[in-house]
């Protein structure tokens, strides 16, 4: 259980406060995680590495020269929202561009995602590394889309060494992908671990038995075994790996044998001891093998063995030095003299972002996307329940509640862009970070990043015509698919947006005027949001959503396909 | 509980394999332990730290330059026997004398007694620390007598720096005592663990409760207290070792705030957030503060919070770069660098001691040295019985049994060691390390170190007269009383032995010869044993011993008065 805290809510928090109180010639605590608390060479790509707190020294502890440059810090097991994720890439960016990396998983990539994409909006260059390295996640063909666990080590120490050797940011995500691509690991559990301030168990592994390729945040694994001895559990983990040693291995292996919190180091020792032997016997050689806890899980019991299939590149990545709060490797000669670097004095904190200055054209422009946005809380206040009864058939009823709570907050802070003379583009990134705070959640995220995706299409400096308006709106649209990882037919906001924006591309592409390309296209929204009711009546038969879901729309693609509704109707009158 | 094992009684053993498999450029493992895997420089002294298994990373993760030269591994929480202590040290040491350092535990001071006792009788230069930092085990005024905990890693790393930084086994034992007076440990406990192989856990803290300044092996603590949130914790920890601020602080402290192994890090750097604040408030500036795990207990659920009051010195050697497989701080720039140590190829094996060359005369001695070897195992087998009576009473009742296995296995080994040509001095040194291993526990190292001691009075190049052999029985008796750190009344061996020598020193230097000496102070061993029982007596109405030890002898101060009886027999018969 977790036995010392003082709130359960404040507690990840005061956990990144405390950390960096006891470190500060590494990391500066800023709104949203930590950075390095030294100036970093200008024009360095930035390695922000992150996800839910809880899994220290993940990711805050790797932070410092050789390896990160900052770590947003979740609620645990939580990815960090956007906001703090925007927030820490903000402060550790230094011209270079930012190399986002985190464990596969559907929250971190909506998260990571959005606030890439109010970076991108900002002219920062932004590439994503997720890490996918549990074996048990999913098929060895679809590696890239297994859930990531103790090798967000090797990768992020790869990358960060790459980094620090001089890549640039094609080279850094060339190089840590190339990791991901490498490395793979298998764990086992025997008994869970308990959330801060939780009376239970997240889970309990049945007494004598392990839980083979159970995730760190107690995802389901692939069976449960008899709780062997430790040389059976380290064969068990090898053996599993052994299946997808690759055709060109060199023979080289990068070892990770990770303890999640409550297996302790002698036993991992143990397991070691018989590891080096089967090691040996299959002709791979340990390169400098890490026994520990690197990617633990509260006091999770359990363990992971990770190997990384290893060329010259990796190696000398992997093996480089390393200085860090809590991993700290290599000759560190090798490295900049810590006196070298200035400790950095200023940081962004958000709320205190600046207001480029616009023109006059762009802020009477944002006045009315302003009119608009006001437009999008009006209609959201007003189907509020119909849209919490839409989402309580197969979700948590809370899509009304989060819509109005998220246009309120863009209001918000669009009024308050507009006081201080925002453009544009301003007012529209200002007013989706706003959404996606206010509203928290899966749609605040999608909206935030919809708002935000819109304003790249737009300026500070100019109007804008018709055709950057719809570029905005696909631009908006593309946001969502891209995050969501949704696809046509998933019963999502995407079965609204996505035929939305064909028919708007076409329309307007065959002469229509933005007003008109808009109705067509709003009605095909509407229309197609009803349709995900046979989607559902069809999937209602199956176990997924159960019976109750039978003929009801997805509130998402319902709420999308009523704001343009009302955004087409808007713009008709505005146009007249 | 432990999850990984793969045998109970080989855990310990397996870990180190494991351990020094993971960590070849740090460590290799010897008989005993691990020792630094390269080449340190000639005379440098050697700091050999260890201690129980089950408290990784103290104190094998501890080896490596600027900290610890070697490591004895004992069993999980029982101390290294005196042989893997010396084993190695004698691979440690390399011309500079040995500086041995463990928390203060009977049983390590017992142990690595022994085997300093061995290592001076073969002309080493030892040093010993017994690091005594828990506040909550003894007075103020007792600070030296009190248990070490977490403190282990402030003083072996101030004390590894200094020797790193120059220092001879003076300075180094200077710093070292200064090191662990200016530290002071605070912990609290909120479950136990539980042994590798056993079925229930050693101790448990009743729910909802905390044990406040419980042992790291379960030892009582001083009171329980109502769980606290985490910032009560702190505070807890915090004014209990503010009591103990001496008046000449500077100021500056190093911080440990120690996970024991089940609180994890997130909740270390919650309760650290808090002892920020508190040691700003009290004027203290922590210096390179540490939070995590260091002296753990296994899995159990604590934490210790330590600060060490540093002066200049001090500081100097707490922020000293140190490379080891578990500890690495500072500017590594100013160690040596790895390539200018040669890799160690030779290693000491026990077993495989060369005999010293001797003469024919010390071989003649050795040979009736032998003989009275034999004829003290005759005589433990003998009383077997009745001596094992005597400690059924009060202790174990094994005492017999493990006179009759310690005196049988010093017979074998010096049987060996005569056939390899040995002297007076090498049969007793190999008798006495044969007696410890064959017979195990307290009476087994004492009996050990007391053959080891009587063989420093004499050599392997001459014969030895009766002023000889009184040295050699005195050094016996000393070593004895030095090592258990028994005094007289405490009803022990030495409440036989203390006596017997101060008669035996008497009548010799009053001009009696030896046979007559010794006879007289037999009697006088003899007698002591006898009162013994009335000491018991006094004591049985206490609780100490209970009613069923009124009037019952000391089994350890008889054994040893009849052997004395029996000696002074044989030599009387012998100067016949």
């Amino acid at each position: 259980m977790t036995y010392l805290l003082n709130s359960a809510s404040d507690f990840s928090h005061e956990a990144v406060l405390g950390f960096a109180a006891a470190n500060p010639q590494y990391v500066s605590a800023v709104h949203g995680g930590v950075v390095r608390s030294t100036e970093t060479p200008r024009d360095q790509p930035a390695l922000v590495i992150g996800g839910g707190s809880g899994h220290y020294p993940a990711f805050a502890g790797w932070v410092g020269p050789g390896m990160g440059h900052g770590a947003p810090c979740g609620n645990i097991f939580s990815s960090p929202s956007a906001s703090q994720v925007y927030s820490v890439a903000r402060n550790a960016e230094n011209g270079g561009g930012v190399l986002m990396g985190f464990g596969n998983y559907a929250g971190d990539v909506l998260h990571f995602g959005a606030a890439a994409e109010k970076l991108r909006a900002e002219g920062v260059d932004v590439r994503i590394i997720r890490v996918s390295d549990d074996i048990a996640s999913n098929s060895r063909e679809n590696h890239r889309d297994r859930r990531g666990i103790a090798g967000d080590l090797s990768v992020f120490k790869i990358a960060g060494a790459a980094i620090e050797a001089g890549a640039d940011l094609d080279e850094a995500e060339r190089i840590a992908w190339k990791a991901n691509d490498a490395t793979r690991s298998f764990g086992v559990a025997f008994d869970g671990c308990t959330l801060p301030g939780a009376q239970d168990p997240l889970f309990h592994v049945p007494e004598s038995t392990m839980g083979v390729g159970l995730g760190i945040h107690g995802e389901p694994g692939i069976r449960d075994l008899a709780m062997g001895t430790a040389r059976e559990v380290a064969d068990l983990l090898f053996e599993g790996i052994l299946e997808e040693v690759p055709e060109d291995r060199t023979g080289r292996v990068a070892v990770v044998l990770n303890g999640l919190g409550r297996v302790k180091y002698e036993e991992l020792f143990v397991v070691y001891g018989r590891l080096a032997e089967r090691l040996d016997d299959a002709g791979l050689t340990p390169i400098q093998p890490e026994v520990g806890e690197f990617v633990t899980s509260l006091d999770m019991a359990g363990l992971s063995l990770t190997l990384v299939f290893l060329d010259e590149e990796l190696e000398r990545h992997w093996t480089a030095p390393v200085d860090t709060p809590a991993y700290r490797r290599g000759d560190l000669r090798e490295l900049p003299a810590k006196n070298e670097h200035a400790t950095r004095t200023e940081f962004f904190t958000p709320g205190a972002e600046p207001v480029p200055t616009a023109t006059a054209e762009s802020r009477s422009l944002a006045a009315s996307l302003h009119e608009i946005v006001k437009l999008l809380e009006s209609v959201c206040a007003e189907h509020e329940d119909e849209l919490g009864r839409l989402d309580a058939v197969a979700g948590d009823g809370d899509h009304g509640q989060g819509m109005v709570l998220g246009s309120r907050g863009a209001v918000e802070a669009g009024r308050e862009a507009l006081n201080r003379g925002a453009g544009a583009r301003t007012l529209l990134v200002h007013a989706g970070t706003a959404w996606a705070e206010s509203a928290g959640g899966t749609s605040g995220a999608l909206w935030g990043s919809a708002l935000t995706a819109a304003g790249r299409a737009l300026s500070d400096d100019a109007s804008a015509d018709a055709a950057a308006g719809v570029e905005a709106l696909l631009n908006a649209v593309e946001a969502v698919q891209r995050l969501g990882g949704a696809k046509l037919g998933d019963k999502t906001m995407v079965d609204a947006a996505a035929p939305f924006a064909a028919e708007l591309q076409a329309r307007f592409e065959g002469g229509a005027d933005l007003p008109s390309a808009l109705t067509s296209a709003a009605g095909v929204a509407t229309r197609a949001a009803a349709e995900t009711a046979e989607l559902r009546a069809r999937l209602g038969r199956s176990r997924v959503l159960g019976d109750k879901s039978l003929g009801t729309p997805d509130p998402g693609a319902t709420s999308f396909a009523l704001l343009m509704e009302a955004l087409a109707e808007h713009l008709k009158k505005a146009s007249r």
